[in-house]
């Protein structure tokens, strides 16, 4: 069982390559199975259609997104003000520009959730569920911004990650300049 | 001459078409011809290479978005104040979310542009043209906001509407509302 978790997380790894590398429409089992150097049919055995290998590469996303349960940011009792907040903006951002494939993935799979209902609801089901979860975590932290902060951040770091993940507008502005006047004009 | 132009829109129009259904990987000669119901040949008569298909995507993409020259936002008197300028960032959504594929093909292209220099190229070229020219114009018509501004505007608003085309977060803000709340809080 533990041999079989690890399998599926190597193939969902290798979805989450050939997404970032090929994008959506390359995204086939026989695509998988090469880019994990498994035998053919190994992925159709795990993620018998394609609609369950998304589900999978979203899970896997997931995973890999998770902050670190023993990191700086995890149970602080540092007090819950902007600087905080701003603190864990900066954290997403480093996760996400520091595994770039994922970013990536997450982005082809955003598009191919306007063209494939099935694509869009497992996607869907995991956004809403970190949105929620952000919201909870400020509300239940006392961190400042609400429902509506949360969601113009939301937004605003997805436009500046894609920006920075492809051809980068030359704004004069670092990424982490960004983050930090979007967190201060957002936040009120 | 005109009728060889009138073609070459049509089949930059079929492009676009093939982008935003299919996604990037779908773009060939052949697909536009399909798409256009012209002869299979002719996208490669007038575009040879997969790099010069892309060039002409992106320069229709500029005729489309471009605004209406006798649109009331055009050669306003208007007082050159936040309101104003807000109405600019709602009419640039505005042609955005009229035109979904458009809006769709120019996302699947950024996402090239993280594989293909060539992509990325055509591209940049034509959004740093696009950002040179928003500063201009808000310099030579008094209007708010400068370099900073502009760019936090530019990732804020790609975020929201490939939320909108994608599969929308449920955040309680309409559209609309998203782009008031980003004008009002971004701009100083």
């Amino acid at each position: 069982m533990a041999r079989n978790d690890e399998r599926r997380s190597a193939l969902a790894d290798a979805g989450i390559r050939v997404l970032a590398e090929d994008g959506a429409r390359g995204l086939t089992h026989r695509a998988v199975d090469a880019a994990a150097g498994t035998p053919r049919g190994t992925a159709s055995n795990y993620f018998p259609t394609r609609d369950d290998l998304v589900a999978a590469l979203v899970d896997r996303i997931g995973e890999r997104l998770r902050p670190d349960p023993d990191g700086p940011l995890s149970r602080t009792t540092r007090a819950p003000d902007r600087t905080l907040f701003a603190e864990y903006v900066h954290d997403v951002v480093r996760r996400l520009r520091s595994d770039p494939h994922v970013a990536l993935a997450l982005f082809e799979l955003r598009l191919e959730s306007a063209r494939r209902p099935a694509v869009a609801q497992a996607l869907s089901r995991w956004r809403q569920q970190a949105f929620r979860d952000d919201l909870t975590h400020n509300d239940d932290s006392g961190l400042p911004g609400g429902r509506t902060e949360i969601a113009l951040l939301h937004y605003a770091i997805d436009g500046l990650l894609l920006d920075h993940l492809t051809a980068p507008l030359d704004t004069g502005l670092t990424l982490d300049e960004a983050v930090d006047e979007f967190v201060d004009r957002l936040l009120r």
